[in-house]
């Protein structure tokens, strides 16, 4: 080894030892007859002190190091006279008897520092040096310290983790697959999975009880902000089990990790109709550290001369607590914030509640005090309080709500990353119709199961059929979700009918699976968690990409060594394949 | 849930409860009076009894019982009257009181028992039944377990898991890369790794110290038997070590898992050069199950009448402890061993020891009974022994030789697969001279370091230069290989000269690594370890096929689902490509 101990380990107790040690140069600071090094590995800073008593040869040495330099050094442990009581070994220094440059390094393109003068991009192309920083490197850390806890819980749980196959069939549900050429196989194509969905039903076919996979999944997909083309997913599934238990399983996962990972006691999670949800919140995952719900006013505003209101569906809002001061500029500010395209409201209508108890409105000539109270008290409102009312068709304005109410609960500073407010999700829609295409898609995926209750609505209105499908939810965000399957091969069959496959194209890309189902398929469910989102949760980041350790771009690109490039025409031909020219 | 015990927990301390189990109904025994019924689970199996006691509406549904139906039996525990001293659930029975088919099943094509009757060809298509069988699951659990310790044992010695992507750049030098186009960047592609190494590397410049991944890895390779395009590596890397950290580090992780998962101690594991191994197994590596180890005779053999030892550049082989008795028939079929193509043997030599201690030999007109004592002498043979001669190049005829020591091993009984006999191979050839393209190529890989002292052959004998670079060999079996790296840019740019790349090759395939290294790169050095072939050799089993839960066959195609298989044509015009037709 080319040390004996790390740079976060010497202490007091050390004082008088020998040591040896490694690492990189973090600053040099000469100040005339003495030089402090600060030497910095994963495991912490030692100073390192040249001074009178060192010997020429050393100090000719140090005289040479720049920052970044990788460096060996051998000293004595000394106590330090002037001690910095932020670092676990700022009690102690280092008089350098040896030292040997292992490397050197040419200056880095930013500061090596928590707090960097480097740009995204820039941090990017040089990922290695940004890995460097602490704050990065310790979202890492996290990450494995996660999957280490996820993987022994389960494994007490008696869950076989097992791999299943990274090159598989394509198949068109869903979104789009990376494809992957077969060379033995010409003009054949794996696909990478978007999940093990079909194998770890297999698995349960298989008699595996209870399976789980910390695993790569992908999707060639546009990426939006905070996607990444592939991703990791803790993958679940288990026999024998009814929709109750795979909740309890896996809420006790969620709450071993947050004691683990952050001493926090998260006491049971509430569980919420997707319904509901959507009624009360705007969506189907409601950030539940903060009240501000949904309250709709329809049957209160309705039969005045109030155009706009006259004209929509649905009318309704939130109260803001104490925002009853905000000044015009600020509410025209949410105007247009709810007016963006990507938000998609159409209008906003306010109402403050003064301090005598009075309400004050935009729309005080088409409605009376009277009626404005009555708004008020639909509320719950107190006085200072601020009524933020939208109007359109139920399914475009309740999500724009959805939007303001998050953007409230930031102006109001409601949305604090270590408060954390789990939920379950619960029956979604089995099925989603499409306009564009004219049919219906699996809300979740083709082999989830309605609830029993619902079956018969699948002949008479498909629309209507609740899924025994669940989200875990957190702080806003869906960290994972799942369902009870089909194990019926009959009842499978009728899902791909739904779904607009041909008999032929079922077999064709789901034969093995329904076939599998008429040898004795169990009862199981199961659920997924997205493991990036989950890390970037806990260590309070908004972007899954400090979690993982070569992110790729908005575009797919791995900046750092350029990626994906060309390939070679031996290669091509070798695989059946040629080019045809983009635009 | 569906049941409240497993099939493999109940007994007879549970004698007189209720209980409730699940699962696949292995065997139906009508006796008249009475049904058993075996109910299987990955637990274990119960024994329910159908008898006078039980009511119609259960001995109906019994009645239609047929194999791999799944079933929910609740019942009494009882204590049976015959046990079965073979199961632990064998000394009680449960009297089903209610009895609900779950799911049924048509017949499996081939029976769900150790001793299928199952071709392999049947039990691939149908993995997911040859899944059940509980050889099979076990090699699985298996795996799990190993994967755990694994695991557990790096991360007590700070090794940070970390993934790296899936999605990585194409680089020629190696095997061929299976790749993936880019539909948002046309024309161009992504490439599955064949391992992590350049990510490792960066790894350790960005400063994790010690780093590891349980991971999978991918070859388009023509596979030879026990080969699978994808792969599973244990893979890491450290810093700050010599070649004697990394074994010693492995060598431990090595121990711990015979110790845990065998509970087997292994002492020190010895060390032997390359050419050593070479010289004394004629491969890299030697079984040290048993001894037979290779004597050259070349010297002792010249200068007589005999053509073929005269033009051979080599003559040696190996001596057959106690096969002195081997008829003429044996010998010839020996011969013919030897002979095989794909052994490329020219010719077999052979000398018995008789009981008397003279040596009775092939080649008698030519050499005298001292002379032949000679020979005997060198193998240190006794009476009952059996000498067998080769020759030849030696680069050609030593490879002969150990095969036949091979097929002597298994001959003589040698090969037991519960005996352990690791093995470090240390100073590889950094470079391996090929005839057809007239060029060096890296015997390990184009970043493994030189030793120091063979630096300077670089310029003068690259061929003659050694390897930092060392494979952990078990029962002549490579486990696991690995080598110091280069980490200093001069040194790894001078190595892709050597290699015959452009320095503008070089620079678009490497120059992100070789950018990396100058700002500031530490000593660092890895291993990784074929998961796969791990797994197997502890299950004693000679394919890896049995260790992988979706396993392709020699094709690359996964029988079960049928892929790969083609894709539609609208996801190729996204793709920007065009098939072209194979004869």
């Amino acid at each position: 080894m080319y040390r004996n101990h790390t740079c976060g380990e010497i202490r007091m107790e050390n004082s008088g030892q020998e040591v040896l040690l490694a690492g990189w140069v973090q600053t040099v600071r000469n100040l005339g007859g003495m030089t402090f090094i600060d030497l910095r590995d994963r495991y912490g800073i030692t100073q390192l002190v040249v001074d009178d008593h060192t010997t020429d040869a050393v100090k000719n040495i140090a005289s040479t190091l720049g920052r970044e330099f990788v460096v060996q050094a051998r000293g004595i442990v000394r106590e330090r006279s002037s001690k910095n009581a932020k670092i676990p070994t700022g009690e102690v220094e280092l008089h350098i008897t040896e030292l040997n440059i292992l490397n050197e390094a040419v200056t880095p393109p930013f500061t090596i520092m928590d707090d960097t003068d480097g740009g995204d991009e820039l941090r990017m192309k040089y990922r290695y040096l940004d890995l460097r920083r602490e704050t990065v490197r310790k979202n890492l850390e996290l990450r494995a310290k996660m999957a280490h806890v996820v993987r022994n819980y389960l494994d007490s749980k008696n869950f076989i983790e097992t791999e299943t196959p990274v090159m598989i069939k394509s198949t068109p549900e869903g979104a789009r697959d990376f494809v992957v050429p077969s060379r033995m196989n010409p003009n054949q194509f794996y696909a990478l999975p978007q999940s093990p969905q079909l194998f770890k039903q297999l698995l349960m076919v298989a008699g595996f009880d209870r399976y789980y996979q910390i695993v790569k999944c992908f999707r060639d997909e546009d990426l939006r902000a905070d996607r990444q083309p592939e991703f990791t997913q803790i993958d679940c599934e288990m026999s024998y089990v009814h929709q109750e238990d795979v909740l309890n399983m896996f809420e006790g996962l969620t709450k071993h990790l947050f004691k683990e990972l952050k001493g926090i006691d998260i006491v049971d999670f509430p569980r919420m109709t997707f319904a509901e949800a959507f009624e009360r919140y705007g969506n189907d995952k409601p950030d539940l550290r903060f009240g501000m719900v949904i309250h709709e006013l329809t049957d209160l505003v309705k039969g005045k001369e109030f155009k706009l209101f006259e004209e929509a569906e649905y009318i309704g809002g939130i109260c803001a607590t104490g925002c009853g001061e905000y000044t015009r500029k600020q509410l025209d500010a949410l105007t247009e914030y709810i007016k963006k395209p990507q938000i998609g409201g159409t209008g906003l209508v306010y109402a403050k509640v003064n301090p005598d108890g009075s309400v004050k409105s935009s729309v005080d000539k088409f409605y009376s005090p009277d009626e404005l109270m009555a708004w008020a008290d639909r509320f719950g409102a107190q006085s200072g309080d601020l009524l933020l009312i939208m109007f359109g068709s139920r399914e475009k304005t309740l999500p724009v709500i959805s939007s303001l109410r998050l953007e409230m609960g930031r102006q109001c500073g409601f949305m604090d990353k270590e408060n954390f407010k789990p939920l379950w999700v619960v029956d979604f829609p089995l099925l989603e119709w499409n306009e564009e295409t004219q049919r219906f898609f699996a809300m979740h995926h083709p082999f989830t199961s309605p609830k029993p209750e619902d079956i018969g609505l699948l002949d008479t209105d498909p629309g209507k059929v609740r899924a025994n499908a669940y989200d875990l939810v957190i702080n806003g965000v869906e960290i994972g979700g799942g369902s009870v399957r089909i194990f019926d091969s009959a009842l499978q069959a009728k899902m791909f009918k739904i779904l607009g496959f041909t008999k032929e194209a079922a077999e064709d890309q789901f034969g093995f699976l329904m076939n599998a189902f008429k040898f004795g398929a169990p009862p199981h469910a199961g659920i997924a968690f997205g493991f990036d989102r989950l890390v970037s949760m806990f260590a309070g980041l908004d972007s899954i990409r400090d979690v993982i350790a070569f992110p790729k771009n908005n575009s797919g690109r791995d900046v750092m060594n350029d990626s994906p490039s060309p390939i070679a025409q031996a290669q091509l031909d070798e695989l059946y394949l040629k080019l045809v020219k983009s635009e």
